[in-house]
């Protein structure tokens, strides 16, 4: 590209070694030079005069300001003044911004006076910033106070590609205002992208950039050119978290997930005992593979004969499950090392989440000398139903089906547990991450990524130790697989200081929504989202496109699934007048067709019937979601039987489309919508809202991973 | 207020007289000057020349428009030029939207060259548009391409009252900019409030004005100031609908719901007709006052005597359900008006729903003849618990409880009745509306608001037929009760046609949202929310404040939690130090007091039932939010029992406030959820968003009813 890098290198040194990290304008003008960034023609005066000198060789108005390190926010303290014009308005301006620098701020060091060609366009807001969780991240909204009033703003990571830069113009609300809305002329869409895209490289390529913004960039059809550049540089270098290779992390939660044999330490016959539980819970949860007791004072437990020391065990110990109090675990974890243990599950409460980081780092440290990956601490234990392994101190969970849970918080893993029960979902493992001390999201997306038993992963987290390895592994798995995110403390409002425009914008959880969709992450609003898109993902197929038929026998709940259909961003589809035509053929004269297709309530099974078997067959319908309305003519339970007969058949023929179910009736409805649940339909009594949400949980993961074409 | 309403009905008049309805910028202007609205110095120049002097006369630069009442969109067309300055560019601009004007539109009228002073500040628009269920409506929202694109806009009903107009400016997402956001001045927010309200009071003065936009208006800090008028009237004068007084429809409305006789025509003995399970439900419900078969070939219907006719049922008939096909309704209904009988219940489907408009039409006819008051037609029929009357084809419903829910639709009439079943919701009324052929939603909260029964009501809608009717009677129950509302079409695209700013801001859903909001109205996102707020809110006590605490068991359900309460406008309290104090002495040492308190997972009923009880002592505490953590030491059960016993301690020593709770566990947490719910705790499993939204929704009905101070 070009870049000066020697240059930027010689500033941050420069401004470094005089213990300053906020540049002057000078500097960060010469940053923006060093990478081509545009900004607007200026120069510093030192006097009175030479700034009237500089004016009149711009020609046209200027803007005054103030070049101190000790002045952050120059428009708050009056040294700016813009659309100054005429040598003596230049002159008198000159004093003002001086003499409201010292009446502003004690005693600041001042280098001069900014003299600045005003340029016009559209204004706009392009910077940097470093997000605790993801790193460099670069940021594009409207620019002026607008852009904080609204926070019409998108993030993106850095460094960007060329066409992730040219998105983030689409992304923001106002969007159709740089397009050119009324009549107005569309900004030059690439050089903006471009302004961003080097933005992204210079902060990527000098990561001791702490913030940078371009506020305002002022955008016409003609080009950008940023009318002032701040720029704050970080204390200190940033430090790269650890990494482990994915073949390591394949190898090891291969090991965990899938152990030949297990140990629990603290094995108990003492009924009410955590070390009791487990050994219980893996006996009869029905685990194959052996099972060890360690218990120094016991000879069996629970008839299985125990070992004094997991190094007593005979053969392998892939995984030792944890089930003595905080105190004995570094003790222990060190005989797990000898013994060659690939994971410790660690059950046992008592460490950082209760100010115990110390005995927290100790463990840390041991395992990481042993090469031993650590799940929690302060965990219930995990499931893994292909290989019935319950390793929890909860009870088993066999219903074996394709969907992966994780919680970082115990009580949200036993409510996973217990919709899973109540619902039966089916599901292949359900993982307690705690204090995630060692092994977290990343690790599980990449054993999920190859586990054939996996069809679909939903984590619940409340913050993400690397968020730059999550994001690499979720971008490979949502390729194939969906990945459902409930991410808790999203409404925390931002206690991050900041000393930027674009580092106050970040907050407030947009970083996250940004970075998360991008990864092709399904974000859930809520922990009942979270649970029914788990539920729900798994059974419905991929849709082929975005094609959407709603079949109705309730106007009423027609009307409500449209709405939900539009809230969710799914497209109902135009029926072409051949297929509106053949849907007449089936309905009263009276009922709708277009979309909704109404049947109208009245109807016998034979024109639901009909009418799915259409929707279901003609290939330009990509999805179908039916309002069930339960009356004496059509029962819930025929209406379940039919819609599941035509399902199936539709599928033994090549159709799979995703179907889902609102269902309006009386208490009946219930046992209907399980039984189409059984069968793949995704269906709810009494909510129109649940059934399209799942529908459009599917469609945001297809479309984000390129299947919709 | 000195308005000049002469002037006023001389432009419209004089306009119409023409055959116009777009008035041009000067007639536009004099409606204006004739309520005090100020608008920008002006005037039309007939030739070049004199727009040259009418720009030196106002000094500075000026804009040009030319005044056609053929071109809509000047800006569009090209037809307006802003900022021109000297007489040079004023003579050539004059010249150029001239030549656009002949360019861009057919033959055009054209009175000549609006020369305008050119004036500055924030740029926002005003206007009012003709809603057509609301009708005359006030907007406000920043001005320029962003209100467009981002929809940034408020509205009101006209006339609105100066507290009205103010309230306005803070309902914007970007109220800060007008508020001085970043040392910005702030604008004359009174200025701005005096112009809403002018406007407001000018169509609605002037009905026939259709639609009038300011846009831009500018704000300064000294002032408003209108810079572009524009005004288009109605094709004729619009019509007002049937109403009756309130005392009308409450003597209607009590014999409705309270009736001593009821007669069923078309009252039957042959299983499966409507006649027959409509007289079966009345009689299986237990309904005590009399009940007349009508059925010209019977002589006993299900054992009770038959008459042929209304006319021949001895005594009063308060009510008459219609159980017979649509073609046979007018002349029973001609019978029943004979009879005296005060309201008609039509079941019978086969009216304007599927396309016989002029039958309905007869009907309404023949009972407005008769003052009969109609119910439907084409619906299920209505449940009055209190008087165990089930005069409907569904199957009997007896919780009695306290909240009213009515639908437009029967398929989400039947919803409702599922879900009352399935969790033994405690119900009043159930009300089918149907075709609203005459008894609308008013009527019902006209009954409602002075029925002891019912303390909530919960209402599905599709559309209103008297918006203003429904504000008046929603504005006077809600100051007692909340009523809940589900608009079905919420996202309908707006397909009305608008030839203004304001008019094609006003679709979508938006007038919708803001005036249901100002009556006081609480609107439920989809059905399930309808369904649980009806629920919730007449077992939860209204909240004395806006503290709420949060106590939970589990960190990872109190994240959640907050994130709820603030996407549900809760606000959690500052716990004082006194308070935290106390609460930090039932927690252990690393349990977080603050809020939400997190009382840690390990921890025996006693720390539950301690905590809830500081809570709901403290009067500085106005409503709790629970996260319970099923654990060994605390079982679901036990954790019921202790939390209602608390309550119900703290109701009888006077201390009754909300409390909800979000249980996490396995599914024995079902059943404690039913435990806490039958105490009037709103409880719900796997889920942290629910309660927390019931209790939001308790809230914005308190809030919006002044009952927090």
């Amino acid at each position: 590209m070009g870049y000066d890098r020697a240059a930027v290198r010689r500033v941050l040194d420069d401004a470094l070694a005089r213990g300053r990290v906020a540049l002057t304008a000078p500097e960060a003008r010469r940053l923006c030079d060093a990478y081509g960034i545009p900004t607007a023609e200026e120069a510093v005066a030192a006097g009175a005069e030479e700034a009237v000198e500089l004016a009149r060789s711009f020609g046209g108005p200027v803007a005054l300001k103030v070049v101190s390190p000790d002045i952050l926010h120059k428009t708050d303290a009056g040294c700016v003044l813009v659309g100054i014009e005429g040598d003596e308005e230049v002159r008198r301006g000159y004093r003002t911004v001086l003499a409201n620098a010292h009446a502003n701020v004690d005693d600041p060091v001042i280098s001069g006076v900014l003299v600045q060609r005003v340029v016009t366009g559209h204004e706009v807001i392009i910077g940097a910033t470093t997000d605790p969780t993801f790193g460099k991240v670069v940021a594009f909204g409207l620019g002026g106070v607008l852009v904080e009033a609204l926070g019409d703003v998108t993030f993106r990571l850095a460094p960007v590609s060329p066409p992730q830069a040219r998105s983030m113009l689409d992304d923001i609300a106002a969007a159709e205002v740089l397009r050119g809305a009324r009549g107005g002329a569309a900004v030059d869409a690439d050089a903006l992208a471009d302004v961003l895209r080097r933005v992204s490289d210079l902060v990527h390529d000098f990561p001791r950039i702490r913030e940078l913004d371009l506020n305002p960039v002022f955008a016409t059809a003609g080009g950008a050119c940023a009318a002032d550049v701040r720029v704050v540089l970080a204390d200190a270098e940033p430090v790269e978290p650890v990494r482990h290779s994915r073949e390591e992390i394949r190898t090891a939660m291969r090991r965990l997930m899938d152990p030949r044999g297990i140990a629990v330490i603290g094995a108990s016959n003492e009924d009410g005992k955590i070390g009791n539980s487990v050994l219980r819970n893996l006996l009869d949860g029905g685990f194959t593979g052996r099972i060890h007791p360690v218990n120094p004072k016991a000879d069996r437990v629970m008839g299985i004969p125990a070992h004094r020391s997991v190094t007593e065990v005979p053969g392998e110990v892939d995984v030792a499950v944890f089930a003595v109090p905080a105190e004995h675990v570094p003790a222990a974890l060190e005989e797990c090392g000898r013994k060659g243990v690939a994971a410790a599950v660690l059950i046992p409460s008592g460490f950082a989440e209760t100010g115990e980081r110390a005995l927290q780092d100790e463990v840390v440290d041991i395992a990481r000398r042993h090469r031993i990956r650590l799940l929690g601490p302060n965990i219930y234990g995990y499931y893994y139903t292909p290989r019935k392994l319950c390793a929890t101190f909860c009870t088993p969970y066999d219903v074996r089906g394709e969907v992966a849970l994780t919680s970082q918080s115990g009580g949200i893993g036993m409510a996973i547990l217990g919709f899973s029960r109540t619902t039966r979902m089916g599901v292949s493992a359900i993982v307690g991450l705690g204090n995630k001390s060692d092994v977290d999201e990343d690790d599980l997306l990449t054993f999920f990524e190859e586990d054939d038993n996996t069809r679909c992963v939903a984590m619940h987290l409340e913050d993400l130790k690397d968020g730059r390895a999550f994001v690499e592994a979720a971008r490979r798995i949502t390729r194939e697989k969906p990945v459902v995110v409930l991410k808790a403390g999203r409404t925390a409002s931002g206690a991050r200081a900041a000393g930027s425009h674009t580092g106050a914008l970040a907050g407030d959880d947009r970083v996250y929504d940004d970075v998360l969709r991008q990864a092709g992450v399904v974000r859930a609003p809520g922990l009942e989202d979270l649970l029914e898109y788990a539920r729900g993902l798994p059974v419905l197929p991929t849709p082929r496109g975005e094609n959407v038929v709603i079949i109705t026998g309730a106007g009423g709940s027609g009307v409500l699934l449209s709405d939900a259909c539009v809230a969710n961003g799914l497209r109902l589809m135009d029926i072409p007048p051949d297929l509106d035509a053949e849907f007449r053929r089936h309905i009263p004269p009276f009922g709708a067709a277009g979309n909704p297709i109404d049947i109208t309530g009245g109807e016998p099974p034979a024109t639901y019937e009909a009418t799915i078997r259409l929707g279901l067959r003609d290939p330009r319908v990509h999805a179908l979601v039916l309002g069930y309305w339960h009356t004496i003519v059509t029962p819930p339970a025929v209406f379940a039987e039919l819609t599941v007969r035509a399902v199936e058949e539709a599928r033994a023929a090549g159709d799979d489309k995703p179907v889902v179910v609102s269902l309006a009736g009386d208490t009946e409805v219930e046992k209907a919508a399980e039984v189409l649940y059984e069968h793949g339909i995704v269906a709810h009594p009494y909510t129109t809202e649940k059934p399209v949400a799942v529908l459009g949980a599917k469609y945001r993961w297809a479309r984000a991973a390129g299947l919709l074409g």
